[in-house]
């Protein structure tokens, strides 16, 4: 039996109910397989015309897929208005994350992706996690430093070593422990959602140059190079650390599958250069796939018809590929 | 009368003779205008067969450019094995780099092109300063923390408000004091040298998302937010700071003529993910122009005809334009 992809809405005052309908709209020129959204389906009708059914099963969805955007509605949003988010709409778009979370867990869906929530106003209702990301890893039973963010677009993925800490924290915070379990993890994930047997893995060094051999920086031959060479005797393909600013152009890029970088912005700024509207958010280390658009809730945009559905797009054909190779590989 | 550009050969062992002497090749589609190459003739001679010039005045050069590569040949770089750094070499080029610099500050040539150098090659002859900028600075009576590097290219500037510092040290070399001056220097330097009358600067905050008000660092709170507000109130078009890693692809790019980045690799990263083969480093700060091509010697490379010359040739075009635009301010 085919199963859906289930997506979870987001804040429902965020861009996330639009970009979903316009991704199921695409769906046949950019043959996305079959999917559901999971929130309050008001939060849809509110910014789209298309057709929608209210699904109680995976089997429905799956069947309605071809005509309307099949919708698990958790119909408690309160009222809902673009632009304008609130505590009822945050209490909603948890309730579809934790019920999207239940289908893949429970195998009636093959894959998790997540629309974009505010931080902030779930922090209000009490969300004590640091996002999703950490949310989604608790319900898998896997503790929240396993499970790895990588970014990918369509030339290149990246996988920060550190993520929302101050820049001056960084240096304290590497390890050669902490560099050799993400360079696993990574090179595991690659494996199972990539289809990428053997992935190549270059380090970014965390100073300028890659630290020219100890004259501007330390943290290179104290734990990077290390962690190297500690991957390597364990048969990954990992090399570096290779000075940040020239790991990124179009022939650098050709020569590895993953960069892993010290900190977030090292990561984030090349991906979201090239691929800014086309970024994928994958969870590496759980045992079920999870993709999310790399982009956030844009209160700013909602409801105004001119949100880029390419990231959700991408996030959506992603999971769908991942799921496939898992189940293939299980099979 | 026409003045020419003079360039600095660089290290002779380097890709600098070679991406000259294509650049020359590349005159008439490129639009260049007339340069005269300054180092040993011969270091051109073992890497390429076109016709060169070996001339005494700048006239000459210009009276030449047309119909042979112009050098000003400073025949003191001992048995040239290019790929093979050596001490020779490393002191004609900077005998060439101090004659290319007297050309210019004498007003015979227009402005300074500076092919690349080995630092560590400069160091062993004693060279004291941390690059060819710091030198040309001082040359031109400039201290050395008010020339300012900004790395251009067709879609983006960017100046690192540090350089070449550990990361860790970052957050305590930043203060509104130079913050400001950075900021200064850039707005000058883009009217001067790029005829933007009104210029459009960002900044880039040092940490994840700009720090979120203050909850991952308050460098932004601290110091970059009081020297927007001062160059605001210099009526400089200063705005930010704005989280880095959405501030350059495509559409943000568009909203500003240059962005200033807190340390190295901010800068550096976006700048060669996009424009790796046609970036150039251009001093600001100084009363001349100067140029380099954004890439270092490639030993490597060198006597393979492999060099790709857009930097070099983007950077004679830059410091040409450059110096034309000065000499109708000045007239």
């Amino acid at each position: 039996m085919i199963r859906p992809l289930a997506i979870s809405m987001g804040d429902p005052a965020g861009i996330g109910p639009e970009i979903i309908a316009k991704a199921w709209a695409a769906r046949r020129q950019t043959g996305l397989p079959p999917f559901l959204a999971v929130g309050d389906a008001r939060a849809i009708e509110r910014v789209w015309n298309g057709p929608i059914a209210r699904v109680s099963d995976m089997a429905d969805a799956v069947a309605t897929f071809d005509e309307a955007l099949p919708i698990l509605t958790v119909d408690d949003a309160g009222e809902i208005r673009p632009g304008q988010p609130d505590v009822e709409g945050a209490r909603c778009a948890l309730h579809s994350l934790e019920l999207a979370v239940g289908l893949v867990r429970s195998d009636a869906a093959s894959a998790l992706v997540t629309g974009p929530v505010s931080k902030a106003q779930l922090y209000d209702i009490g969300f004590t996690h640091p996002g999703q990301t950490e949310f989604v890893a608790e319900r898998c039973g896997v503790a929240g430093e396993n499970a790895v963010m990588m970014l990918a677009g369509p030339s290149l993925r990246v996988v920060p070593i550190t993520t929302h800490v101050p820049l001056a924290a960084v240096s304290g915070l590497l390890s050669v422990e902490l560099i050799v379990a993400k360079g696993r993890a990574t090179a595991r994930g690659l494996c199972k959602n990539f289809g990428i047997r053997e992935p190549r893995l270059v380090f970014a060094g965390l100073n300028p140059h890659a630290g020219e051999s100890g004259a501007i920086g330390r943290e290179e031959i104290d734990f990077i190079e290390p962690a190297i060479a500690q991957l390597r005797a364990e048969g990954i393909d990992a090399s570096g650390p290779f000075a940040a600013d020239t790991l990124f152009h179009p022939r650098a890029r050709a020569r590895y599958d993953a960069a892993l970088c010290c900190y977030h912005d090292q990561a984030l700024v090349p991906i979201k250069t090239l691929h800014f509207d086309e970024g994928v958010n994958i969870t590496l280390g759980l045992p079920i796939v999870r993709t999310s658009p790399d982009h956030g809730t844009a209160f700013g945009l909602a409801g105004q018809d001119s949100a880029h559905p390419g990231a959700m797009i991408a996030a959506i054909a992603m999971a769908g590929d991942a799921a496939r190779r898992r189940a293939e590989a299980a099979a």
